[in-house]
């Protein structure tokens, strides 16, 4: 692992609330972590090699804590439907099509590439039902340099025949799975991925639960995205009081260790609520698929207010692309319409909060992640916003907000994950 | 004028709810206007010089009916603010920095680079109170080759010493604006722009009424964005029932032939829609705008049910860009929003009634503007999506809804304003 020095704006989260901005400064990466940010560079790095990226602005690398790879496909089609004709009309018959491995290479590949030459550094993958073609995403993923936790995806119920496995076979699949990755990655790790409780039976999500308990894995799924879902979880689980209770009961909601990640949770009762703050759980905010598929909008601020703990995905297909800017920037918008429409909604997200869901918030799923603070592992991207025309100077805060809200892969000029050089151009 | 033929993918609105297509199709250019969409060329037109666009999608250019061109500099930024506040901190200095030609010529000339490298064909322009740089930017915009129309903004109250004019002074400077410009240009046409009721004293008002009177130029103003403002509408006009009635009172709320553009129209009274439709004012729909500055999300299915007429803005810079391809997918977002969450609104928009407001809808404040069907004014881009990576086949109604969501100016290869080339590249 190289040691070397980064220049140029830094930028990073300090809080919630408040950037540290070090203008025209220095960067140090040491064995793959920040030793810190220096607006004069100290002595003892003065031999380290040093990139000046002049006046770019340097931050940490997004964290993408809920993504879709199989549904890249057909990102940006398929959006004038609700998510349960949504998923039966496009998601399903697509991830159906994962059972051909040429295919799967090829979806996949402009997926990893796409994916590579964004601002995302980290990110937490579902695949399909299918173990080749997981395998193969994790490889290709491996090969980007970016550091993501891939799920073979669970699914025995409540699906279309071609993706759904039997009860045994899904479990017995999945242990196949993790045996043949085994020590295979680097920065690619397997995430027990249940697809979620409607598409799971019991005997499933127990497996998984002492799976989990054997393994000590990480867990993602999904949680009270939509209405009509959480009344089906009501019926399929008339045991727990509430749909976060369902996964519980099987030992896949956090607590003790488990890291778990549940995208969307549009509509927590305040019990589901005290449950994910006291086990622990992250919530994956996805604003842009929750709007396209009229979902709703997610309760972050009580969320941030309680101490549960937040980041963003951009739930690719139902959200339309890869961007966690664009996720940033759709989260504060639709924190403003909440803010005006719903009852008793509390204030808007700022651009300091949403930068944070998207960097620091999401990186804490990954460990200390997420920051340009000495300690974190050193993900950055190095962002040249001179193609953003503008006739005066800016100061550096606007600077950052034009590129949450105008920015796209053409202006990434250098992307580093745990200090590894991903593309310099 | 040059007669044409364009092949490719054809794609326009026939009704609000239904596209017409026509795959490797021809479309025919005469006298700068649509002679109409062929499957195959009839003999008439074998003679006319063919650009061959293969298989990219050929759309009608796209209608901007509300942008502001001095603001375009900090487009953006400024995001965590709402609407009076957002004007005292970041509009209206912006706004002063006009006085200075200098200045004017270089952020001017940014947007007008930017305006001619979109899919947007016509645009409705808020400058600024400043008569030379009005002029200077409609000297801009002639040269870029789009329909426009350019407004001189009146305001004489409510507003910062920098920009407030007398109130003689902006009649006056209106009127001498108008006589400095006559016959200046070919397609950049003036439009009576009083700011909003707030900044305009009845003085000045009545002064533009009489003058659109005499003249018979078109208005474009700003309604109903928020509830604030409304408020103080009622209080600076209180013999008026709603915030329209005080345009109309004044003479510019359309009827008798005047083309009137109100900008937002989130907060309508039934009265004031009721209003709106009799006198075939037009509404600019600007959703992200109204999303950015927490001001709602206008009725837009009830005035279409209603028989209002209704286009897209992309109301720059509270909008952050200029892409009405942008502005399609925020109105069919915010209106899956206000279906979850407001009270008895009315079912989400469609793509294709997102993609009529962006085209036919605006287009007809244009006149024959925003299809490519035979007699309608022939502007239209070619959408090149090869770029939007993708594994496999789609249908020409899935690669438009891609492009809708996914494209940039990028992805425009050619663009033409009434049978004018733009660019091709």
């Amino acid at each position: 692992m190289k040691n070397f020095v980064l220049r140029g704006n830094l930028c990073t989260s300090r809080t919630r609330n408040c950037f540290q901005w070090v203008p025209h400064g220095y960067l140090v990466c040491e064995e793959g972590r920040s030793a810190g940010m220096f607006a004069e560079l100290p002595e003892r790095f003065a031999d380290y090699p040093l990139q000046d990226w002049g006046d770019c602005l340097i931050l940490p690398g997004l964290v993408d804590l809920h993504i879709h790879a199989p549904q890249y496909a057909f990102r940006g089609t398929g959006m004038d439907l609700e998510l349960l004709e949504w998923l039966n009309e496009r998601a399903f018959p697509e991830e159906e099509r994962y059972a051909d491995l040429e295919y799967a290479r090829e979806a996949y590949g402009i997926f990893a590439e796409n994916m590579k030459a964004s601002a995302t550094t980290r990110a937490c993958i579902f695949a399909t039902r299918h173990r080749q073609a997981t395998e193969l995403l994790m490889d290709l993923m491996e090969a980007t340099g970016l550091g993501t936790m891939v799920g073979k995806v669970n699914m025995d119920r409540n699906c279309p025949d071609g993706l759904r496995e039997g009860t045994e076979e899904s479990l017995q699949e999945t242990e196949r799975w993790l045996e043949e990755i085994e020590g295979r990655y680097e920065r690619t790790e397997p995430i027990l991925t249940p697809r979620f409780i409607p598409a799971c039976s019991d005997a499933v999500m127990r497996g998984l639960g002492r799976l989990q308990r054997d393994s000590g894995l990480p867990v993602q799924s999904h949680l009270s995205e939509n209405q009509e879902e959480a009344a089906w979880v009501r019926e399929l689980c008339p045991w727990a009081g509430c749909y976060g209770e369902a996964y519980e009961g099987f030992g896949l909601f956090g607590g003790d260790g488990q890291r778990t990640v549940m995208a969307h949770c549009v509509w927590p009762t305040a019990e589901e609520t005290a449950l994910l703050r006291a086990r622990g759980v992250f919530v994956a905010h996805c604003p842009q698929s929750n709007t396209n598929l009229c979902s709703g909008i997610a309760p972050v601020r009580e969320y941030l207010d309680m101490g549960v703990r937040v980041g963003l995905g951009t739930d690719v297909a139902a959200g339309c692309g890869e961007s966690i800017f664009r996720a940033m920037a759709d989260a504060v918008q639709v924190s403003k319409l909440r803010f005006k429409l719903a009852e008793g909604a509390g204030r808007p997200l700022t651009l300091e909060e949403a930068f944070f869901l998207g960097t620091k918030g999401g990186g804490a799923f990954f460990g200390k992640v997420g920051s340009l603070e000495a300690g974190y592992e050193m993900d950055a991207v190095v962002v040249d916003d001179r193609g953003l025309a503008r006739p005066g100077g800016l100061t550096l805060r606007e600077r950052l907000e034009r590129v949450v809200y105008l920015s796209g892969p053409e202006h990434i000029r250098a992307k580093y994950v745990r200090g590894r050089e991903i593309f310099v151009r």
